[in-house]
């Protein structure tokens, strides 16, 4: 059966079903759809699935409103909240819900225990699971395929095919990642394997396929992700040395790197979001974590960081009124989840400020100009693009104090307001 | 009088001193020279100085024996112990003194201060002042000006010149480092400055030149090397993981970097030596040195790691015979200063452990078919290219198992002993 599924693939008669309409499942599906697989994107949330339906995605991903609504148009997908159908007619399942964490710092697998019941209610014979979320080392072989195939009474790799495809895009950059990154496949066997490597070719023949065991694609995915963040660390270690020895973090790092083969430093800066804010903890509880939960301690340190710079200079924030330019976690980004812009928020509130939000691609914030009204204090918290017009509107909003975490203005740019700026000391 | 000196080196007929004739000092000496200066190599030890003179380098360099006969023959470089002397008779002093650690983790400063007291004893009026070393930040400002200030009763920058000139070259590679890296200046002023780009643009006209402060210069030669010693603790932490998880991160990390944009991890393996093994104690006694001192942690505990998995092999270390192959601490280095092998070494003996060390580089070990005879365990602790070619040997030693640091050799290459390799589990 399953190199029948081989020939299917290949031929485009396949029916794949992406399960999580989010920020990695909705545009794989897509990709899929546009070539030329018939594709089912399933998701639990009713509203999702009828905006996604109505050609409208519910995050913003550059190229990805076309695509979508073009493979609409073709009939190629078609986004629902039945799951149990939606994989009973697939050839292909793939799994790409969320794997958050919960408060007390443990992976919540709620989502993913959610669609493997789901999947299970249908006949796996001769299909195809792959699974595209981010886990715990050994997941796939000690929690998904037991699951699997004790609920179905068959053999992963022999009655089902079952591979490990973590997702790397970078997002905002999905769809042109989607097409262009090698793809990491970790079958338990070889036509696992091999039907997945047939399906990724569909999105793009020249596609590097990297094959590894599924633990290597569990741990290559984490790996991938942690090196960004403690890069992001170290940056920002090194941000608060400059601080602290009067120099400017963003031009030493620019020319420790210039020319230079060994250095490639990242600039300083927030570091967060739903990735690279939680994949550390992935391996956090492992005996030999030091240098990723200390990458955590001292990201997680900024915002507080940002904070007290603040206050030092202005003595109390209680009653403050502070203009907050980017709730993002990172530039040209709506997501906000685990940014540490929010945070930052949190804790200026804790010290009871009052807060008034800016972010061009968050909804639900203010406009530029009720941001800046009467405030005491403007933050340049996130790096957007936009940001840079707004020196004018800034320097004449009346506030004493601009901190800059991003380094986006010059030191000079300010002539009614002090500067701050993350990373350089004064 | 300094404008004059611009003018000087330009035209070819300025005078240098390098005051130290180790790895960064003599490549330096013997650039400048073969550039068409007259050069005085000057050390303390006059043992090195003789063998310098006698056109031996003390160390490996690629290209540096040819090029220092040359530029003896061509009566542009001579050897001395006078410091004094040379600097009298000189137009530029590069400072280029080592700058190693104590026994309790501080900075030995005391080469740099015999320098400062040797260079002070010279009428600096009219010279050129450039410190090659790695220092602690600020101590170009704080200490090396003030200190020539008060005993020349001269003024830094406009009597003499200044500048924080750090070195950035790879051991085994400074010939051609030297002629193609940028080179960071830091001088107290301009004029400084443009003295220190015209030296150095006589070595490469096309060298790029990138200017900062003192302390700007200081720093970003510390955030370039710790910044690759940081990423090879956190190589050596995957490793860890991936041998807990029963994977081989050697493989996972080909993987995860293989055509990705965003991920650049160097292998697993002994990360030390004199710079990277002690550069971060420079910044360690500020107030936030968590990444770094947690790296220094990780990667001088690889060392242990290793004994400790061969322990739990093999029971006892006690009166086992040990080939260890590789005391560098790197690559086609015979440099031993804080080697991880040398760590090794030390704490396998301590365990009462034979050992019989075996190292292409380094004179006074043990020629490989001496080192690996009656060997309970080989254990590859280097990755000089020579080590490939001795699969053979090896597996015919009689040696029950193969610990393998870098990952030089297949699990499959031993018919005879138990294979174990860093960074992947069994």
């Amino acid at each position: 059966m399953l190199p029948a599924l081989v020939d299917k693939i290949e031929s485009g008669n396949a029916t794949v079903c992406v399960i999580g309409l989010g920020r990695v499942g909705l545009p794989l599906g897509v990709a899929l759809a546009s070539s030329g697989l018939t594709c089912y994107g399933v998701d639990v949330d009713p509203e999702k699935v009828s905006q996604v339906d109505r050609g409208e995605p519910p995050f913003k991903e550059d190229g990805l409103d076309e695509l979508l609504r073009r493979v609409q148009r073709q009939g190629k997908f078609k986004a629902t909240t039945e799951t149990e159908k939606s994989v009973s007619r697939s050839d292909v399942i793939l799994v790409s819900v969320g794997t958050p964490t919960t408060m007390q710092r443990c992976m919540d697998f709620s989502q993913l225990q959610g669609a493997l019941k789901e999947i299970s209610k249908s006949d796996l014979y001769g299909k195809a699971i792959g699974i595209r979320c981010t886990l715990i080392p050994r997941t796939l072989n000690d929690v998904i395929k037991p699951h699997l195939e004790e609920k179905s009474k068959l053999k992963a790799g022999k009655d089902f095919a079952l591979a490990m495809c973590p997702e790397r895009i970078l997002e905002g950059c999905a769809m042109d990642e989607l097409f262009n990154l090698p793809e990491i496949v970790g079958g338990v066997n070889e036509i696992s394997n091999t039907i997945f490597t047939k399906l990724f070719k569909r999105i793009n023949p020249k596609k590097d396929i990297l094959y590894t065991s599924p633990t290597g694609a569990e741990l290559a995915k984490l790996f991938t992700n942690i090196y960004r963040y403690v890069s992001f660390a170290l940056a920002n270690e090194f941000a608060v040395w400059a601080e602290n020895y009067g120099e400017d973090a963003h031009e030493v790092i620019r020319i420790a790197n210039y020319n230079y083969p060994r250095s490639r430093l990242p600039k300083p800066g927030f570091a967060g979001g739903p990735c690279l804010g939680k994949d550390g903890l992935l391996l956090d509880n492992t005996i030999f974590t030091s240098i990723v939960s200390t990458a955590w301690k001292l990201n997680e340190a900024i915002p507080q960081h940002v904070t007290e710079s603040i206050r030092r200079r202005l003595g109390v924030l209680y009653g403050k009124r502070i203009a907050v330019l980017g709730l993002a976690f990172k530039a040209k980004s709506d997501d906000t989840r685990l940014s540490p812009c929010t945070k930052l928020v949190e804790l200026l509130k804790g010290y009871g400020a009052m807060i008034q939000v800016h972010d061009p691609y968050v909804q639900g914030t203010l406009p530029i100009h009720e941001a800046l009204k009467n405030s005491d204090v403007v933050i340049v918290a996130m790096n957007h693009p936009e940001f840079s017009n707004f020196a004018k509107e800034i320097d004449e909003s009346g506030c004493k104090l601009v901190y800059d975490v991003w380094g986006i203005f010059d030191a000079g740019t300010f002539k009614k307001a002090a500067y701050l700026r993350f990373g350089r000391g004064t």
